[in-house]
């Protein structure tokens, strides 16, 4: 199953993502769905009108999740390739909900910053609480997965050791466009899905979601020793090498600059930078 | 004016505390208060029934805050004496809402760290929705102080470069007991108050929050040009020396211990760390 959160004329609604379009659920949003007991049961067999999915029209999946986690190095071969040795941790940090945007918004570039950069994320969605999670109910808590780019202000980012400054600025980060079911998904809860980041065009980041040092079984089973995980929570699982901070010259994101984040089986964001 | 959100048998509510007890508002807590328009004028004058105000019954003064942003390095006097240069930049780190507890609340101490340590903080209460504030509209946008420990686990702090995972263990962090408007402190929206840490009635920290590199208006417009802030989103605003990571030998929590953090005018958190 593929859920969506659509732009309507009367707020968004959760729908579910059928042959040649959608159908709306009576949910205003993927989050509060999966908040509800059996949300996810229900909307598999919600019948209704199927209407044209008009991409433009897509809200963040999640618009407003409880807690946006985020983990930091967590690509094997991008982590051996720069030399470091793997972490016997999760390096997590968090985002707001005010930087999320649609599948198909604009990334604002903010005038403060002249270092506005890609991340491509393979990202869980939590759909059952769990605290202290085993790994069978690390498992089950996993409702499924979407896309999201970690769109960074690398001079924000490092004005200080704590990353969230450069993390967390408005309207910068597309999560989306669908969350697809671990069923529909090859490795299921640890899937294994080619991952790409292109910038007008070119390739920029390539990756495999089965390269992650700390998979998404570890990961809920990580974040939920430390708090409770609730339906809707995101956990954006780490990028692959290829960010324009790592280039040499540097390559940050201008006015205008096109960006597609697309993990196959999931979707595609597209999204265009502008100054804002 | 001095706003709580105590507990209730039907849920928690917003009250007015006011001489002999408090009065309870037509609000859930102070953020759903705080979120309307002219909420905070409207507490001023409501009337109603005069109840004794116990405060075991105190929730956190904001229990679901849109955003917990905490500020790291900011005490001039205890930076210094560190041999470090002062800041150019605020050090900003996040806590997720999970982690609040009341004012009268136990501490729960995880038993995943061996390593829970005390962070006396000024926090600020958004009360007006602010984007790139001037400084008169940050000034503006303050609604009011109150006192958080931002309660930490140094282990899992350090794991990592970021500070996140140690910042927001669930059921650690006491808010409250109360917001007190800038009207009614010395220094205003710049407040110049005594913040002391006690730890089973030993001093631990003693400062001064005219002390502050940052201080709060500064704060609400930085913050705000990262991203909009709300009412009830609030700003922890760092911690002086005296945490007891940096004695020697280090000193933390152990079940049973008493925690009592302290702002002359604006109130006091009293907490038992205990075992979870």
């Amino acid at each position: 199953m593929k859920l969506a959160t659509v732009r309507t004329g009367e707020g968004t609604r959760a729908a579910r993502v059928v042959p040649g379009g959608c159908v709306l659920l009576d949910a205003p949003d993927v989050g509060a769905l999966l908040a509800r007991e059996n949300g996810a049961e229900a909307a598999a067999s919600a019948g209704g009108e199927v209407r044209p999915l008009d991409e433009t029209t897509l809200a963040p999946v999640v618009p407003r999740p409880g807690k946006v986690l985020c983990v930091g190095l967590n690509y094997r071969n991008h982590i051996l390739e720069m030399g470091r040795d793997l972490p016997e941790h999760p390096t997590l940090f968090a985002k707001f909900a005010d930087a999320l945007i649609g599948a198909r918004d604009d990334i604002l570039l903010a005038p403060e910053s002249s270092a506005v950069d890609w991340e491509a994320e393979l990202t869980v969605v939590i759909g059952r609480t769990v605290r202290r999670a085993s790994e069978d109910e690390a498992v089950r808590a996993i409702a499924g997965f979407t896309v999201m780019n970690d769109v960074t202000m690398r001079d924000w980012q490092f004005r200080t050791k704590e990353w969230l400054q450069g993390k967390t600025f408005e309207g910068t980060t597309p999560l989306g466009p669908v969350v697809v079911t671990p069923d529909e998904l090859p490795g299921g809860v640890r899937p294994a899905l080619a991952l790409t980041c292109r910038v007008d065009g070119e390739v920029m980041q390539k990756g495999d979601t089965s390269d992650l040092v700390f998979d998404p079984v570890d990961l809920v089973r990580y974040a939920s020793t430390i708090l409770t995980l609730r339906p809707g929570d995101v956990i954006a699982t780490g990028t692959p090498g290829g960010v324009g901070h790592a280039r040499r010259p540097p390559r940050y994101l201008s006015d205008g600059a096109t960006v597609v984040t697309e993990i196959a089986g999931i979707g595609r964001l597209e999204n265009t930078a502008r100054t804002a």
